[in-house]
């Protein structure tokens, strides 16, 4: 059996019996009920996630970042060069990028995967070498890979998650890199959500109106073309490779009962895909940021996700996500360290 | 001259060159330009604070939970008793409460600053007594503290900056208790910002209709008779000692040019007072995280400012502003860490 499958069968529902501890737990802490919103809802997810109340802090962490090419670049609909996924690439693994930094600041460890970038990369530290093609065909035209490679990248998404967990990992964090992938971002958002292509289409990392008419009337004919079938063949149809791998990644993590942290626009048309095939893994996932392309708040709507943080960033790579980390970390620890009104000898309100 | 007024006449505008620097060196970064949103707008700010591009990493960082008590609390306009505020600086000395929990996932030191809690406190851990009255008179009937009594507070606010950044603290975080401050806290909001007192008024720590309504009179006759009164004066009516001190640590933290991470509802309204006393402090404020209260949103509107969380707390404390601590510092690293486009190697969009 793939790696893939292997995590859809073991996937199991969050524990109840842990996150109704939570919730009591809450209630018996050293403030007034309900008093750290969103920091307690994300407290009992990690229980549930976990089966333990207290759940235990997630970490280590580990951001994958998922590269690969879109086939889609050649209707011009972003001005950066296709070689930017690859000079991106670099910059991971030598650390400087966006990414880089923030995953220091939050103590977690970068791993970049290269599932499609169009040409060869050489070795470098962190590079995980699981090209499944030299990025994907045009998806305007027809298929942008074959239900097959799909199926291949999303056992290497699977895989890298798995060995992360292996390896210590307890928290898990979707990155991305690929350019023209908000096009195949919008265009699986428009198809899985069944809202308006159209309005799913932003201008990802700045283009201009023309440019934007263009990939609106893209997305529309992808979107259009899909409909009816099922979701593996969406996927395939439309891709990208790193989109099908992040899909890969999110639902062996959540079989692993690890939260993974959710990215924007690209890791949430991954995590459609992921729920399409795999409901249950949604229960896995914490959205990190709200991305300010239109398809990322269609996707959080139709998933039920509320992100934690919402800062007009619009970058990928992960780091929305991994900038939230620190938050995810919070909920833990107010669980596992706050006093309870009782320890703390606090009267309760009258 | 006392510490109040000696801040108040340092304080200094924000670099604007180093602040230029930051918005220019953000756009050669390895990234689109604008992608990071509202890290980047932090980042500016950060260098125009410190005067230098890249900004130093906001660190180490002190919390400073300042206690006092409320005379308005015989209207009934809480259901926690007044013990509770020397329960609670009790529980953030021995390290158990919310804002202990998250300062420690934060890297920040807690200090408990006693200026007017009703009860005399026992000397404890962290705790420094700077107590200018027992708890202040009710604001219902009459002033709350006279003018002398609120420059005092004022004072020992901006002698906990002041020594805080003597001692190293590079970053200073707000934080409040006080059981009935988010009446004070809501009168003086309508007082300062000329909103309807009623909108400003909220379910605090959580109370019912007929409590609601009773805090919301309350806040109008407050808010009423201090119309046109002058800034301190209008202080001086409504208290409490805590958020006169919170004024006092802002601006001597503006003064001393360290960021001032702020919280929720309390801390504005100490923001506010400082505002209309030192206008030029805003400029080295951060709000941390949007209440759910509806005077903290007023607040931020007539300040001007955004915050960076918004997970619907209401627990004060300075927990939602040392929650955001971590993004904070994310944007000055992404300054000093980054790799430009040019140093990484990536082609300019076309």
């Amino acid at each position: 059996m793939t790696a893939f499958q292997e995590a859809v069968d073991s996937l199991t529902p969050l524990d109840a019996a842990a996150g109704a501890e939570a919730v009591a737990l809450h209630d018996r802490l050293a403030k007034p009920r309900g008093a750290l919103g969103g920091l307690e809802t994300v407290g009992i997810q990690l229980a549930g996630i976990a089966g333990a109340c207290p759940p235990p802090v997630p970490e280590p962490v580990v951001v994958a970042v998922f590269a690969g090419d879109h086939g889609v670049l050649v209707e011009g609909v972003t001005p950066w060069p296709q070689e930017v996924t690859a000079q991106m690439v670099a910059a991971f693994c030598a650390g400087g990028a966006a990414v880089n930094v923030l995953a220091r600041h939050a103590g977690a460890e970068v791993v970049v995967v290269d599932v499609g970038v169009a040409c060869d990369l050489p070795p470098a530290p962190g590079l995980l070498q699981r090209k499944v093609r030299h990025g994907t065909a045009n998806l305007l035209w027809g298929r942008a890979m074959s239900v097959d490679e799909a199926r291949q990248a999303l056992d290497a998404g699977a895989d890298v998650a798995r060995d992360a967990v292996a390896g210590g990992a307890r928290c898990l964090v979707t990155g991305d890199m690929g350019i023209g992938n908000t096009t195949a971002s919008a265009a699986l958002i428009a198809a899985l959500t069944g809202r308006p292509p159209a309005d799913m289409t932003g201008r990802g990392t700045g283009i201009d109106d023309a440019t934007l008419v263009r990939k609106m009337l893209i997305v529309e004919a992808a979107a259009g073309r899909v409909r009816d079938m099922d979701p593996l063949r969406v996927l395939a149809e439309i891709g990208g490779l790193e989109i099908a791998a992040l899909a890969g990644f999110i639902v062996a993590g959540a079989a692993a009962r690890v939260p993974v942290v959710v990215d924007g626009v690209i890791a949430l048309a991954g995590l459609l895909v992921a729920a399409a095939l795999a409901p249950t893994c949604v229960d896995y996932c914490i959205a990190g940021h709200r991305s300010t392309e239109p398809g990322a708040t269609a996707a959080l709507e139709h998933l039920g996700l509320e992100p934690l943080l919402d800062l007009g960033m619009r970058l990928g790579e992960g780091t929305g996500a991994v900038l939230a980390v620190p938050v995810v970390q919070a909920a833990a620890k107010i669980l596992r360290e706050m006093a309870t009104l009782d320890g703390a000898g606090v009267t309760s309100k009258e």
